[in-house]
């Protein structure tokens, strides 16, 4: 605590990242990268934008970008919004979208960013709690909220709503905004994107970090209806005018644009948690059902503590969540198979006691 | 303005950055870019980085770049702080430090984002007028206020305030924190980062933007005693873990390290503002004494939209604002010897009526 800080700052609870150490012969399966090395077309894009042109400031409007993904979603570049990760874009939604009279409602077990969000923003908060089979119940939902903001699929647990359930959402709350954050989607979810022309308070917000595999790159991007996403705009013109460098730009629609790439590697990713889901229930666990490239997983003899510090032993690097309901739980990525494999021996050892 | 808007978005006023536009053969002297393409290293090191190894998150600390930073500076990694651009830094400095119940304070000709982060974050603030040769006195702001913040050079002027000046202003302030906002600094100002040491009210924030040659790559850095920095990464570590991709960090910490290229290329711009600066006074041009890598200059005959446009015409982009006090002058970067004299050739044309 300094005398020269705002006031704010001592009440502030940073976010912890996953860490990022560095031990020889890791098995990292602690921060949801893709195993996979991003498209060999995004390498080159960002290879060939490594040029003179760097002396000059960045398209502040990220056009060509924007009307990559647009072009997929079937929306104009006007109705995408980019930046700096879809951290800095849910950054940017809390501000612009999300602080009303009425609080925020977001599950109890969500992304541990949304608390740490309201905190640096001042917004009124509810946690919302999943059920006992970890589920998100839309119905409990129905209470007095200035905005709903969910993962879908969940994170840590991983479990998706149907779109069935997230258009009921969006209809008994259609004067609230509404954001569905879809870091997961791509691995076995449905894009609420096809809703928008539909709903003018739903708000999209998917990343490059996982199912493109371009943590390093730092790009995530929302979409809606024109009206939020010039709310989006306002704030971040207010905040930094050109958050994606010349290079993620470059990278970012390359990847984009390579379907293959995309469709093999999330393909390869689901058939590995299919395996792995499958080893670890013959080993004991719980697995709950995803649809990310994560599990999250128990085991009634072992505290996810003390199986996470085991594998650590191991240089397999998993992430524990020390909070109420899931300190039982590993979150653990989906590697290639040789890396599950190496984890399933590491825990077969663990739990036989070996 | 919509119904899903937070409160605060509909009384935001976003920076408007200078124009990039698409122009064949165009002469790009708004927006104090460098003339000259970044250190060949910085790029090889970008190329290097365009890896398979952006499928994993960058150091969210960027250890490597605040330790190559800190080095030369004199100081620790500790007392660096990089965001995604100064403005990124800026916007953080502005939560953690510059928001008290006394108003901060900073001249009336100014960075225009300063007023924009007030409004976005709630920030009172008060403008200390420039005196009339356009220059910051210190001793104006000798009355009741919860920070200070300065650009040295000032911008758009590019008017310097002496080493004495500023420590004198951080001795009459030191209770509270004072934030030297040195984009500019490298083209003919002298850095406060020397007075770090003594001054722990004393926050300094550069760019990689103007005289590394990287607008962009979207590079900034803070540099300050460790409770300044600390109040700085509580803020961005609850705003975006990791704002430096990959590539920028690589190439940032590149950049910094070729000293060579850096004094070659400052020097070469500082000799070509003299040339244009002597030019421009002889076609009847008032030039403020610039210590920037752009003049800040005025012709009593002609109204400075009125030039600006006239320029435009002939394929050459300065910067005009449409403000009080300032309306008159236009801010132009300073190109290469052969762009100066591209804009020397066309000014010479405007005022003589051809």
């Amino acid at each position: 605590m300094s005398r020269f800080w705002s006031p704010i700052v001592s009440e502030l609870t940073p976010y912890v990242a996953g860490e990022q150490p560095r031990i020889d012969n890791l098995v990292k399966l602690n921060t949801n990268e893709s195993p996979y090395p991003p498209s060999p077309r995004a390498l080159a894009a960002i290879r060939d934008a490594a040029s003179d042109s760097l002396r000059l400031y960045p398209d502040p409007t990220a056009l060509a970008l924007r009307t990559a993904i647009a072009g997929d979603l079937g929306l104009t570049a006007e109705e995408i919004f980019v930046g700096n990760g879809s951290d800095e874009v849910l950054a940017h939604a809390f501000v612009s979208l999300l602080k009303h009279e009425a609080p925020l409602l977001y599950p109890d077990i969500s992304y541990s960013f949304y608390p740490t969000y309201c905190r640096l923003f001042g917004i009124s908060a509810e946690t919302v709690a999943l059920d006992e089979t970890m589920r998100i119940r839309i119905g409990d939902y129905d209470r007095p909220a200035g905005a709903i903001i969910l993962p879908n699929p969940n994170a840590p647990t991983g479990i998706a709503l149907p779109l069935s359930d997230i258009r009921a959402l969006l209809e008994r709350h259609a004067d609230k905004p509404v954001i569905i954050d879809e870091a997961y989607v791509d691995f076995g979810a449905e894009s609420a994107a096809t809703l928008i022309a539909s709903h003018p308070n739903l708000l999209v917000i998917q990343t490059f970090s996982k199912s493109r595999g371009l943590a390093g790159l730092r790009v995530g991007f929302a979409a809606g209806q024109r009206p939020l996403i010039e709310g989006l705009e306002r704030v971040k013109d207010s905040f930094n005018s050109y958050p994606l460098d010349r290079l993620a730009l470059a990278g970012a629609t390359a990847a984009w644009q390579d379907h293959a790439w995309f469709e093999t590697h999330r393909d390869k990713i689901i058939a590995s948690r299919d395996r792995l889901t499958d080893a670890l229930s013959a080993l004991g666990f719980e697995v709950l059902p995803s649809s990310a490239n994560f599990v999250f997983t128990r085991h009634a003899g072992y505290a996810g503590a003390d199986l996470a510090a085991a594998l650590r032993a191991r240089a397999i690097l998993v992430r524990h969540f020390a909070k109420p309901r899931i300190s039982d739980y590993l979150r653990i990525s989906i590697g290639t198979d040789g890396e599950c494999d190496r984890l399933i021996a590491a825990l077969t050892e663990i739990v036989s006691g070996r």
